[in-house]
């Protein structure tokens, strides 16, 4: 039998993973939107590989669910909601000035962060309520989102780079 | 004159700063707020040392505001907003539950790693418009930041232990 305090920490696990999975939904259907906008090749082939990444994520994400014997049913989150309505607003405000892509790698790295605490929260909490399985596949997608966050910022630095010689 | 291309970095960043100002200024009321939701002595007192780095943090933005010449105004900033709400949220369902603490620990981190990532653009954009000073500031803001975020995992594990010990 679990004690009390094992079995909240399972209910805030849960609640926090269909946090996530409504989350990466979310992501999911706004990296295209992204990929069309940017305006650098290396960029929007970044959001693109990203996109099929968070495909993955989506499905390792079922795949917790199932290990706890619980339906993939995803919870609104505000945060990502706020957070994308962040990126939408600079995709407006930036539209066709050389800024563009900074602005958009600047939103995609605070979606991207927004995913390394809970996935590193969720990672914590599984391995406190021993599932090995779960660990694992959290992991996964914990260094890939870590990953996707240095490669946006190298982009952001060989931008810098080209806009510096440009306005030499 | 600046070309047209460094224009609009500075006015991204600006509207950065004016985002990161809105959320410090509500990180700094809603820290109280989760001081006294706090069940464990030390989680308490890391979140009024942080309300404190926090007053630093706003002061530290109206400096930049004044290297550029700008008023130190605010911006509604939704992603602050909603992982805030988050956050309220988890105050509210976990109430009197022993993972109460878990629970704010994984919001705060959320809050912090959103500051991480914005204080990490702001910084790279300072040092590409040559703004040193701004720098400078931008950068002792974001290595707190980031030193919260490192202590409150350390405090998490600790809990976990904590727990663990009480379930055995």
């Amino acid at each position: 039998m679990p004690t009390k305090s094992e079995k909240s920490l399972e209910d805030l696990f849960h609640d926090t993973l269909r946090d996530i999975l409504y989350a990466e939904k979310k992501i999911l259907k706004a990296l295209p939107k992204m990929a069309k906008a940017a305006e650098a090749e290396d960029l929007r082939a970044g959001f693109e590989k990203h996109r099929d990444e968070t495909e993955v994520h989506v499905e390792r994400l079922q795949e917790v669910f199932e290990l706890m014997g619980k339906r993939a049913q995803g919870k609104t989150c505000p945060g990502i909601d706020g957070i994308l309505e962040e990126g939408e607003e600079i995709m407006e405000e930036f539209k066709g000035t050389s800024t563009l892509d900074a602005g958009l790698i600047s939103a995609a790295q605070a979606v991207e962060h927004y995913e390394i605490t809970r996935y590193g929260t969720l990672k914590r909490w599984a391995e406190e309520l021993g599932m090995t399985d779960a660990v694992a596949l959290l992991d996964q997608t914990l260094q890939e989102e870590a990953a996707t966050d240095e490669a946006l910022t190298a982009i952001a630095d060989a931008s810098a780079n080209d806009r510096a010689k440009h306005a030499a």
